[in-house]
């Protein structure tokens, strides 16, 4: 399991956060675009956990997820519409250890305390965790939503992984319609082959550059819908390859 | 559900407690002989949750825990042999949900920051409870050990208060000999029970002066173990009352 931070800014936050990641015995960090004053002043606090120096820092969360196979992104989103799967905390474990089962590779992403996750952000996301919470006091502290978390998932999505019978009822999957033997592919495969769908989309004059943002946006979402496993995501990839390279040099060889 | 923090001592991490119980839906939260200065300092925050406001302060454990008929203290315990049963976090809703059916009223008792309870404030509860966490890195924050218990409880004990049948396995009663009808003594009455037996020790010369402390704390131990119901307590105390009565008055009469 993967645990990354979102461009957090309070120093002590992060502390607690790596802390919080050493009590569940979680050893990957990763954070993205931190402010660097902050980040340096929490790496360098006393009895900073080991994790924290072995940290990875990361320019973008699309770079941070790159080989995960489920991205998973947290918050209370009472406030807007999710456009993707939403699963309530206690019913994480499931998924979770489904994907770890089958080999996948597993990020939990947090936001930033002010606001939490941007739409953008979540456009990485396969899956959206919410805490349950109290409505009228909804938003937790940095720190306690990543130990809250890592508590469910360490207590009950690890320790099946050791031989125990796999949940059988998940009240939300990430998609049904998702392949369960092979590899799902990482977020980073996707990213490629978002890029070059819209390379074919704008050759082709799909639509308007105004749409450029939209489109990048819902291809997104959609790509991380269908849940393509490695070998079909790579097939794809060809196809648009190939269709992009005939919209590019076509009409000189013709 | 009351949440006692016993000598907080960092403003912040009351202030980050106090928040956790407002996020799970907690009102009840009593402080145990703060440090004034931080607590003054944690109740002016910007941004302080009403809990903190309506909070209670008191000298000593036992007058903050004498309306409770189940205390539960928390630590990760490894370090000492426990004196009680010690369950699991993931295994408590079991017990709570039984004691607020039977109309009991539950206390979750933190210790400071730096140890955490000590014996003596142990010695006033009735179960104790581990939250699983790396034997590399046991010892959580505060307000993150706040905050995950309060997750635990908020989720899984309360919910099936509202008509869901009561969990069957239950992994650890407080005490299998309790009384599951009536309600049990609430611990102020067993400190009073405690305190006329000890006069009645001390009266008949029971044991040395010097035991005293020991046999304190062993009899307060001893009687959450027994757990008595509010009319047991009743009678054993009208029991010792009218022994020590006679220990201190019958050479006079006879």
């Amino acid at each position: 399991l993967l645990v990354v931070l979102v461009s957090p800014r309070n120093p002590l936050n992060v502390g607690a956060a790596a802390r919080a990641l050493a009590n569940f015995g979680c050893t990957r960090l990763t954070v993205v675009s931190p402010y660097a004053p902050h980040w340096r002043e929490a790496q360098s606090a006393v009895g900073a956990p080991h994790v924290l120096e072995n940290a990875t820092v990361c320019a973008t969360l699309a770079e941070a997820v790159s080989g995960c196979t489920l991205v998973i992104g947290t918050g209370t989103l009472s406030h807007r519409k999710a456009e993707q799967s939403v699963v309530l905390l206690p019913d994480l474990a499931g998924p979770v250890r489904n994907e770890l089962q089958r080999g996948g590779s597993v990020a939990l992403v947090f936001g930033p305390e002010k606001h939490g996750l941007t739409r953008d952000d979540l456009s990485w996301c396969h899956l959206l965790v919410e805490i349950p919470t109290d409505p009228l006091q909804p938003s937790m502290n940095l720190g306690q939503a990543v130990a809250v978390c890592l508590y469910e998932l360490s207590t009950r999505a690890f320790p099946a992984c050791d031989g125990s019978p796999a949940q059988t009822s998940i009240p939300c999957q990430p998609s049904p319609a998702r392949n369960k033997t092979t590899p799902a592919a990482p977020s980073g495969n996707l990213d490629l082959l978002a890029g070059v769908i819209e390379q074919t989309m704008a050759a082709a004059g799909y639509s308007p550059a105004s749409m450029h943002s939209a489109n990048q946006h819902d291809l997104r979402l959609l790509l991380r819908r269908l849940a393509p496993n490695v070998r079909d995501s790579r097939r794809i990839l060809g196809l648009f390859r190939r269709v992009l390279w005939r919209l590019q040099n076509g009409s000189k060889r013709d």
